[in-house]
């Protein structure tokens, strides 16, 4: 729908002769990428897609645009040759001020849209279904891993298994877990499983690098429990990535038609490459909040459901150190589980929008969500939300 | 009960013959306003009641003074001819130093008391009744006002049907809302009600400028149910003041006394006379904590009721951010309401001194009030109730 | 097991002949005291017990070492002459990274461990029990006294009866309490009971400084209940230690092994000895988080309960500002009781691992602690267990 621009970005640049192209989504009042690196003398054609509910534009400050692009439609912008930094915006009112902005620059190797690099790593969502053995073998190995954490920003986190949050485990009352924890890293490290009730002393204590120890609990209450390093200062290691799940199912708990499970916590940045900054994580300044530790994920690769269903999300709020309001956008939950207890259910008059959670809480939230649509959710902090505490749940038809 | 000061303030100003009278309250170690503006000129009188719980005074930096006050009583002060800023303060030990003080500025102008201003814009608490029919029809229109949200703040906020919050809805269980929003803005805007249970898709979706849509939803489930703005960024939108309450009754629910509605909020200002600050918002610095959009307004008009009445306040914490820990002096909740559920009533042998919300969550609390007096509320965040999530329910005689 | 160094830290000192010997304890992860100061001339010798559970050292910068110290081993370490100021480490891999540092400074006098001080002050949390009275006649005076806060932090704090915080008061539905509050102060004060019904007027004015007032109420409901200064700010007031609790029993109230109470607060520093800082508070800004008044203070004197014991602990949030996240590591809660409602029992197959509290609320836990050993328990808003809100249950054999 476009003409490519007669003047390019830079003049002085030797064309290539070769074309990047790239594939734009516009959404939730964003560019994604926002950021497109070109090799110096690239062609660059921006293949745009308005994945927003109303409609957007791209233009380049060097004169080419896409013209009005309404929603799920898509428009192919040639950018022509870029020698230099580009920058680019949608020209509807006010968008551009609330931040629907995209630069392009210069730079070695071709572009790797940010995006596909999340979605490369998306966490499934998906709770476990529970294991029919009543003793639970577990071999648990703590592992310093590099992993992009947000888009383009890499850090060394402390994990369990290798991935953020560890593996989520799950039981019914009376099981016994049996966890061999084996240090990988290159410092102590332990584990602390809220899940069973025990002196803390042998089971909790941080082990050296190269060390194995056993750590076995009967769970004998029903919940959503955290396990975390035991590891001083605990800040610091939770803050880094050292946290997981166990579900013990209640007696009386029911099938539903999906069940998840978000683990939510808190990203402390520190230099690329390197362990979260410990005293951003004293000041309570976070980079960002995010279910399965990545965020915004769910965003571009939806939790999905059939109209008609009924989810169970399990929720538990890591920290370390922030609360959650959790909230699903478009529904209502008929049936709350806090801390070991149904707060609420379906036969009850009243609903609930939020699932409050302290660090170290958790519960479950049940709801039908009614029709096909995207319903997101959130933390409904809402400075949560925008730091990355979002994700969808996409609904097909029936 | 003083002597005019027989130095005025300024020995260069010209007279001009003319008096302005200023009534200033003495209150919570405060004096109500605490800035007077006079025209450069003028003879100033204050008019001194003293509102508070302990005796004060007021002396200025020309010599004038009133005397001590006792509690309930009054005193008047001629300050003299006003050329100049004068500083005022309470001569008891430590008054001062806790903030116990007042400026005389000139200016343009006669004086227009904040408190004043305050009272013209008192937002009623009261709870609307539960209407007769079965199909609610609202009618919303976004609008872009300018609304003095503290004494002598202006700021730019976006609202639906021009206040903050929005107004408060109310129905019962299987009740239809159709509401049509309007926009009457300059930038999109769309609204999401926590009330109803649908695909966000097409109602939720922020529309244009002058756009309309309709928003039907049936209210399967009993709270109060906050609504707001659904264009991102979120923060912005409900932190500029886009929220409001759905009541949605409870079947049981019991008639009371007095049924009051109170929205808590923060205000976070940009310059005057502009939205507010979205950089403050994302560092959670807010500049009020309000009741009703108007930071300590039901200080200076509270909310009323007689001694042995049974009061029942429902609660929203519309955030964006911030949790609340709702309390009244004085009274302790034989019944709170959280969430769609009914977690204590009057035959439990327990109270409740705090409703503990997080942002978009909330209930509702009752309290007998035993005996005429005065009955502050806070958000019991002490910093909070300073930042002015305060107020004053004065019960009068049986 | 070391020598002496061969160089003193100071060439310059004249040597007076006398040693001074410190005892310095390993745990988690730091050492305690982490500054020694030593008369300029002092031979200084440190017996070092690593009561952590794993491994240290300690290496001071003038070449003196323990070797390695096991877990529950002891060293001696000679420092030799001190002449100036020395740093110390654990050479273990990221330890002295993670902070495990030492001091040691000269000075006039001899070092007092910071951590033998606040023995010296530690409070008791075993709960009151409840007296036969039906009614309780409380004689309840303000002081502003200097309290040692933390280790080398001296404030002048506002108390109930010279701790912070104030005495545990304790009663049973019915029973009436007459509070007599003497203002021994330099300024106003007043006291706002949560556990009564009566209209504040006149019981919770603040009074001038010599005056005493009868504060006269019925405690009609269960729960434990905030008392604290109703004096204007109250921010500055709570904030700077005018706080405590009242229990009034719920009629089913179980006999247990051990009863504690912990109240949680925060710590806003002023200058040293002076009164704390109203701007911090205002701020969010807190030096310390910690319970009954000390942070840390039940890290190194533990509450005590015997293996198979079933513990009660009462936990009021006073704030003033932050909400609480209450766990016990190693221990489920089987019992739950919040705000005047028992949540969860013994015959509930659920547990909770967190009592989630925000600022004036309160409730107790139950956990049967099954095997010797410690069992630390914090604000699982791990900045806060940092900042000083930790402690230790220690659990003989049975
Ligand atoms: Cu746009
Ligand atoms: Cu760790
Ligand atoms: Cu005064
Ligand atoms: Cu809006
Ligand atoms: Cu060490
Ligand atoms: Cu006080
Ligand atoms: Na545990
Ligand atoms: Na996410
Ligand atoms: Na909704
Ligand atoms: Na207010
Ligand atoms: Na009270
Ligand atoms: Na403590
Ligand atoms: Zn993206
Ligand atoms: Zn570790
Ligand atoms: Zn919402
Ligand atoms: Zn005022
Ligand atoms: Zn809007
Ligand atoms: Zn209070
Ligand atoms: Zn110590
Ligand atoms: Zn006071
Ligand atoms: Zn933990």
């Amino acid at each position: 729908a476009t003409d490519p621009p007669t003047t390019v970005a830079a003049a002085d640049v030797a064309p290539t002769g070769h074309t990047t192209t790239v594939a734009v989504t516009a959404k939730d009042m964003r560019y994604h990428p926002d950021t497109i690196t070109v090799p110096p003398g690239d062609r660059l054609v921006i293949e745009l897609t308005n994945d927003d509910e109303r409609r957007h534009d791209l233009v380049l400050a060097n004169g080419a645009r896409t013209g009005m692009v309404e929603r799920h439609g898509t428009a192919r912008l040639d950018a022509g040759v870029v020698g230099a930094t580009v920058e680019g915006w949608c020209s509807l009112p006010a968008h551009r001020q609330a931040g629907m902005t995209l630069t392009i620059v210069t730079g070695a190797g071709t572009h790797m849209a940010a995006d596909e690099h999340g979605i490369e790593t998306v966490r499934d969502a998906t709770a476990p279904t529970t294991p029919a053995e009543a003793v639970h073998r577990v071999d648990l190995h703590v592992k310093e891993v590099q992993i992009e954490v947000a888009p383009g920003v890499r850090q060394l986190m402390w994990t369990y298994g290798g991935t953020v949050p560890g593996p989520v485990l799950r039981g019914r009352v009376g099981d016994v877990f049996e966890v061999t924890l084996t240090n990988d890293g290159t410092m102590d490290h332990g584990v602390d499983f809220h899940a069973g009730a025990l002196a803390p002393d042998q089971p909790m204590r941080p082990i050296d690098p190269g060390e194995s120890l056993t750590y076995r609990f009967t769970a004998t209450k029903a919940g959503i429990w955290m396990y975390h390093c035991s590891t001083m200062p605990m800040l610091h290691h939770i803050g880094n990535g050292m946290y997981g799940a166990v579900i013990i199912d209640p007696p009386d708990l029911a099938k539903v038609d999906h069940e998840y499970v978000l683990v939510q916590s808190e990203l402390y940045a520190g230099a690329d490459g390197q362990v979260g900054d410990l005293a951003k994580m004293q000041a309570e300044q976070p980079d960002a909040v995010m279910f399965n530790g990545h965020p915004n994920q769910y965003a571009h690769r939806p939790l999905t459901a059939t109209a008609g269903d009924r989810v169970r999300i399990w929720v538990l709020d890591a920290g370390p150190n922030r609360s959650s309001s959790f909230h699903v956008v478009g529904a209502q939950f008929d049936t709350v589980y806090l801390e070991g207890r149904r707060v609420l259910g379906p036969d009850d008059p009243g609903g609930a929008q939020v699932l409050q959670l302290g660090p170290a809480s958790g519960g479950y939230v049940e709801a039908v969500l009614p029709e096909s649509g995207h319903y997101p959710f959130v933390s409904h902090s809402m400075v949560d939300a925008e730091r990355g505490a979002r994700g969808v749940i996409e609904v097909g038809p029936a």
